[in-house]
């Protein structure tokens, strides 16, 4: 086990951009996360293990197994220890979605009410879609509509609800599989809530029953909080459709105001897009001696903006902090998560602002706003005007944008690849079968500085597409696969000879941009479609998931989402489960037997891509297709 | 600060039935939570202190402020290191008590709408009260009065209603400084969720801003989760009402069939205590040679039903382990929290059946049985039933009941307490404006295996009443003062003159028992009620609370909702904030001049009750009355 805890944070791991800003930040005296996790080189070999508990202060307690410290004070051992730490780490994912999930239903239950003429229903064939779906009436007015969506999503974060409004996507035999280990979720919060509860000392002490209920837990986020905050950002902002744009830093601009929208919510960042195209901000803009205003996304609100709009991408987790180094950044214009505590003190080493605009994230030192559905268009205007100002005070020897921009194309949404088959699924479906497209896999998630940034994301997808399968891409994985080419149709030369001439034929890349890390939901609602039309469970599709890179909460949440739904997932590092046996076992294998799908730790991509590409031709055997 | 980390484990520090348990405990092998803690003894320092942070797989990070490890990997430094953990800590008490409140509303729900006959409406005076409080139908019959306040109360558990439906009880300034502050609970699964999703990563990087929505969970659990657990507990089984009845393991009965109820919830256990008065289940007893069959409680699912029924209290938290080395006890039946996973070993040591009955709170190793309120009754004789069954099963070579039980005085719900005073808080007033009650504290919480056990909350309180104030008990302090002799009228004489005077002419004790952790929230509501009795805010009255020997989340949570409604509350032991000079300066102080109160940290319990008693010296003055 001790390759996944060698740091290579060597130099020699810098290449391309983030080595020449890495080298500028190094000679401006800048500390990055790369510095700060040597520093904290070696780590903690009991939290990593997930064998520290400070749940109570009978403790804290390390856990030895097999040794004299083999249980805490409670009588906790190793297994409950790692079990009881992974429920509250998958918890923290979950709420985190289903919590920004929340602020979409709050905004379209706003917009239903006329309490809002900041946002509006952009795509209302899509509303009254879900309305259907949801049994609800569609003949009303459009805010009528919009008010009963949310009313109905509202009932999803309950304790007493109808049940989750999506589940109705769910293929029967995996409800039928969900409802007999009764892990169907209940509600979006109160899974979450109880896992807390369970993980308090002396409550569920038995490791498989809370691997359990992090499952149901990461469901309440997958089809509950994650999908609300998808599809309602669809209603809201426009359901993507396929487009080019940009990404890496090249698309900063040195003769514009750079404004970068950072986080994972498109409620803030669509008001900021909205204000950088105000005539009279622009023409301020243009008096200060800027030819006008580059908004740049970063993370997954960048992914929003770029799957919607079309606005560039300038980075990915590990670029955050490098973005201030160009010295051309006036403006960051942060949501909530992932954000780098370090970004404002970063920023404070140049002329960037370091804006907040949510009540749940305050940054000390930050410039804050308090946005609301009400006040969102007015706030963002002084944003983006002091974003102007800040223009002014740029030191010309800080600046250095290192790369030219590289093309990607992106925004297929579900809407957009089931419109461009037809309107079904089924020629996917024939690809499928005859091996033209041999399965299809996700991969999604971070970046994590104990790994060289973006290699795991490319080397694995190239694997995966050489060997004819289809890769959709999330999150911080995308400028990833954008900087590697991927994304744009040329990138099918990459792909094996099947794949390549379907993509040629299509005029689509190898690699799909389907959005957001919330939107793994449309890979989730994507499977089950498929599942829906050749009439299986997901568990028996030719389909994986990868997070090669992933470091977060919710990646953990999305992984076990992906799992308990049916689709096996592969993990670039372990998560602090090592310590125990049991709970480790029933993550690589016993899921298996459960939910007929499981976790591949897997740090070596080459690997990966051959245990993926092995699993894929299992399932094809086993629905009587060429392995 | 070194003085809090020293473990005080020794011999020397075992007296009475706790010693000689212990002793018997050794002679037979087995593991105790003391043993577990000398070995776990040093404890990690980084934990400790709240400085190791595993929220995501860039860490584990262990902060060592001012050094080369100030930050972690994301940035995060001691402060927002320390906060982030406190937050989650509180969030995972406060999701424990209002998960067992949720009960409680399901359980009133169910009979509401007639699909359970095991329960039905004990204080239908009290239901009535509660729907009159909230502003619903109270004409109709019962059980449509019932399914009301149960939906009133479920909308309180969402994200979308209309505000938390005891909020009306809160004195007007405190709910208007709440309300400025932005910390009034908007619900009761929310606020947890938020703070999850707020110590993610990248989101909420502000240790104020973190404290503060502690605080606003904190107020979920007591205005929300814990109060609606005990009005509803009172609505379904009875209102306490003061009685007598008997503490420590004496209880145990040498010649019957003893069966233990643990844990927190009244749910199971009054079907228990109810199919333990089976005419044919005691002939069953009869025949295996038992006079009877004696159910005893341990922890709070004790304290409910000595409140309410008179059963004796078998012990509190560091006692459950010793119960069952009497080598008496037949069964314990389990529902959560606080129930050390150690109890099914050393059950297994003995003849002892370890029943689990909550599907949230399983225990490898024990006999698990599925309670819902429609099989209750039913599953509660069966398990009776394997509890008479093991009664032949005893040892009697390993019998040892240490001591004779000592007598009680219980029930002083504030019904209870408000009825004796002729139905208003005007006499209580008086005393306290008279000096006669010089002012009054709630000394509450568990036992922690650091501190000798029992022995800061029985010299606590001897202080305080020795002063002339009130004490009132709730939860794991409840047997400490028992057997101290403070829970009867008795005890006046152990009190100063005047408030002596007073219990004798009241024939009450001079700590009043007031109910179980969850009960908490009775002692808010009746500082409300004294609040808005003489027109100011909790944070004036000449009160105060005190967890001297607590160890759990729960027990931080409830610190945390008292200091947020105004009382100063007094911990032995501290959080583990004590590695951030920010958090730990604005726990101690800080929060004055926010909240109209603050944390004290005083291991010594004579200090303690000096700066207690000074605070409410000082409140006295405020208010215009003597020192």
């Amino acid at each position: 086990m001790d390759e996944f805890f060698k740091p290579s944070n060597e130099c020699s791991m810098w290449t391309g951009e983030t080595g020449k800003l890495i080298d500028k930040a190094r000679s401006e005296g800048i500390t990055l996360a790369w510095d700060r996790l040597a520093k904290q080189t070696p780590q903690c070999n009991f939290c990593e293990m997930g064998l520290s508990c400070a749940k109570c202060v009978m403790g804290p307690c390390r856990i030895i197994p097999g040794l004299d410290r083999e249980k805490g004070v409670c009588g906790a051992d190793a297994d409950l220890t790692v079990a009881r730490n992974f429920g509250r780490f998958v918890a923290g994912g979950s709420a985190a979605h289903s919590d920004h999930g929340r602020d979409l239903v709050e905004v379209l239950y706003e917009i239903g009410t006329g309490s809002t003429t900041a946002y509006s229903v952009r795509d209302e064939a899509k509303l009254k879609r879900l309305a259907e779906e949801f049994g609800l009436d569609t003949k009303g007015d459009i805010k009528a509509i919009a008010k009963s969506v949310a009313e109905r999503l509202f009932a999803d974060y309950s304790t007493h609800g109808p049940g989750l409004a999506f589940l109705g996507r769910v293929p029967k035999a995996r409800l039928d599989l969900w409802n007999k280990l009764s892990i169907t979720p209940r509600g979006i919060d109160r899974e979450p809530v109880e896992m807390l509860h369970r993980t308090h000392m002396g409550v569920d002490c038995d490791p498989v029953s809370l691997c359990l209920h992090a499952a149901r837990t990461s469901l309440s986020d997958g089809w509950g909080g994650s999908m609300a905050g998808t599809e309602l950002s669809d209603v809201i902002f426009g359901t993507p459709a396929p487009g080019k744009t940009r990404v890496n830093l090249g698309v900063l601009k040195k003769d514009m105001v750079n404004i970068l929208v950072h986080g994972h919510s498109p409620v803030v960042s669509e008001m900021i897009l909205a204000a950088s195209a105000d005539p009279s901000i622009l023409d301020q803009a243009k008096k200060v001696g800027a030819v006008g205003i580059n908004v740049a996304g970063l993370c997954c609100t960048g992914n929003e903006l770029l799957m919607r709009r079309g606005i560039p991408l300038a980075g990915n987790h590990m670029m955050t902090e490098l973005t201030i180094v160009t010295g051309v950044v006036e403006t960051i214009v942060a949501d909530y998560q992932c954000i780098m505590p370090s970004l404002v003190n970063i920023s404070q080493c140049y002329h960037t602002k370091f804006v907040t605009t949510s009540d749940k994230a305050h940054f000390p030192g930050a410039d804050t706003y308090h946005f609301t559905p009400h006040n969102a268009r007015e706030l963002a205007g002084q944003v983006v005007l002091k974003a102007v100002e800040a223009f002014t005070k740029r030191d010309p020897a800080k600046i250095n944008i290192p790369v030219e921009p590289v093309e990607i194309m992106s925004g297929f949404s579900n809407e957009a690849i089931l419109g461009a088959l037809g309107g079904t699924p089924n020629p996917l479906i024939e690809a499928i079968k005859a091996g033209v497209v041999r399965g299809a896999v996700g991969v999604v998630g971070c970046n994590n500085p104990k790994l060289r940034q973006d290699e795991q994301h490319v080397t694995l997808t190239k694997e995966l597409i050489k060997k004819d399968i289809l890769v959709l891409v999330t999150g911080c994985a995308t400028s990833a696969m954008g900087k590697a080419g991927l994304l744009v149709p040329e990138g099918a030369s990459m792909a094996g000879q099947k794949l390549a001439g379907l993509c040629q034929q299509l005029g689509i890349p190898p690699v799909l941009h389907v959005g957001s890390c919330v939107d793994n939901s449309r890979i989730l609602q994507l499977c089950a479609v498929l599942a829906n039309a050749i009439g299986v469970d997901i568990s028996a599709l030719p389909v994986a998931a990868s997070a090669p890179e992933w470091y977060s909460e919710k990646a953990a949440a999305i992984g076990l989402y992906a799992v308990a739904s049916g689709i096996t997932t592969h993990l670039g590092l372990p998560p602090m489960i090592l310590g125990s046996q049991a709970v480790t076992k029933l993550a690589v294998s016993g899921l298996n037997d459960v939910v007929g799908a499981a976790f591949i730790v897997e740090p070596d991509p080459i690997k990966a891509g051959e245990l993926i590409d092995n699993h894929i031709g299992q399932k094809r055997q086993a629905l009587g297709l060429s392995f």
